[in-house]
């Protein structure tokens, strides 16, 4: 009998699989690309039957179904990334592997696995990368109802020098994830996020904005601590600016009782590696519900 | 021994005072204006002396404290209201009435009201009037990490024939409060809300506001009903502006399970009563709980 735990953090572009022991040390991973359902989901269920856990957790890109009591429980749903609309992956994976499994969404997951090594009871995570998403905990349960959150589409204020620019999120033009992601860097001046100077103003004006969604997650949520992942926040002077921005737009409403350098935060987990610790403390206490 | 229990609606211009039975009927009421705090407080406690209940509830304007390990657990704290910064009324009540007390925000008990009376496990309760706040219910449980939400000033796009307007919230400007409670319409066009007829193109504006804020909390709680109450939403053509607004925006993003009318909606108690039915409900839920 193993004393491992599995994490699938399941992205557009790759899977990443691991194994953990109890105390979320990696002993194996394993990084396999996106391909077609049939055979990322087969090399998967390999991987796991050659390195067998005592439970998994799946954190997956989405939108998925969270549902327990639903009918596509479990299913990746309206995706536009093809192939992949209305796969029912965690079915899949449980036909193959007859284990007990969780099953969230990637950015639950890295705020689950920020919330564990860090040590609170609460805890907001966004990836600003290609797309922005975001996950919360509260009280050691995602935030949710009839479905997981989508915090990366939420409107924010304009930047007064951004106006004339309309924005590229196809749903809402210029939702945060259409004027902060990395895309909206290329669009706005035509080169790489990569390539853009640090004096750029362009960096101000994204941090006004990811400023913002921590300013209204603060306001609704007024979690122990927002940490930003995903390529835009390797930009190493990006994070001190958010926390600037963010005090001039909370403007001493909201008092956080938290130092700002632990409050608003890249990573604690080096190299991307939130959601695999997040997915072995759901593996291991989901274990340790079942007994 | 009595079976009724007892809700302290404390507002900044009135507390009402309810006892009710085990069904959540209103047995006796009273209101009384927001002195001093300490004429107030007498009088809630008298009203209570008068008519004993087993447990209460108090839903009380803020900001307030309602972490139970805190020093000033209880307390009024920062309000700019004269007189009432760093009132204990939590421990003023509990030293005159023996009882168990549940202590959260007005805002937090109008939400639990709704939701018990709709019958769900997660809403979010707005109130949109002289300013705006927000509270919501997860699974039973408030939101709220470090501190209770304070939803009603997160920062909104700003509709494009009202950029120059400045907003007029202190702290702010052009937060949600700042555009849409009711002193924007005041400072806008110079007349009470009131009084402006049902077709001044203002009130798209501010159903554009409205329906924002529940756009980006669709996004962030995925809740099972969002409730709008406050003085601004017996403009009784609101509700549905702020629904039709919503669609536009949300522009298919997240398909809410719900028709649009039981997922929007003002409040289905009457005559302000949600704080006073989610009194009643969280007092009885920590009576049972104490047995």
């Amino acid at each position: 009998m193993t004393n491992h735990y599995g994490s699938i953090e399941a992205g557009g572009t790759k899977f990443v699989l691991a194994i953990g022991d109890e105390q979320f040390n990696i002993l194996k991973t394993n990084q396999i690309p996106t391909t077609s359902p049939e055979e990322t989901i087969t090399r998967t269920i390999e991987f796991f039957k050659e390195n067998p856990v005592k439970s998994l957790a799946v954190g997956s890109f989405g939108p998925i179904d969270i549902k327990p009591e639903s009918a596509t429980y479990g299913y990746i749903t309206t995706t536009p990334k093809a192939g992949w609309a209305n796969v029912d992956l965690l079915g899949k994976l449980k036909a193959a592997l007859d284990i007990p499994m969780v099953f969230t969404t990637d950015v639950n997951s890295s705020a689950y696995g920020e919330m564990i090594v860090t040590g609170g009871k609460s805890l907001v995570y966004f990836t600003i990368g290609t797309g922005i998403g975001g996950g919360a905990v509260q009280d050691g349960k995602f935030i949710g109802g009839f479905s997981h959150a989508e915090m990366g589409h939420q409107y924010v204020k304009r930047h007064p020098d951004d106006l004339n620019f309309a924005g590229v999120c196809p749903f809402h033009g210029d939702c945060l994830e259409g004027v902060a992601a990395g895309p909206s860097l290329e669009a706005r001046l035509g080169i790489r996020g990569e390539e853009i100077p640090a004096d750029s103003k362009v960096w101000d004006i994204q941090a006004f904005y990811i400023a913002q969604i921590a300013v209204n997650t603060t306001l609704a949520l007024a979690p122990e601590k927002i940490v930003f992942g995903g390529g835009v926040m390797t930009q190493t002077h990006m994070i001190e600016r958010v926390r600037k921005e963010f005090t001039k737009l909370m403007a001493g409403y909201v008092h956080v009782p938290y130092l700002l350098t632990d409050y608003i935060m890249t990573p604690s987990v080096a190299n991307n590696g939130s959601a695999t610790i997040g997915n072995f403390a759901l593996a291991k206490e989901l274990d340790e519900k079942n007994y």
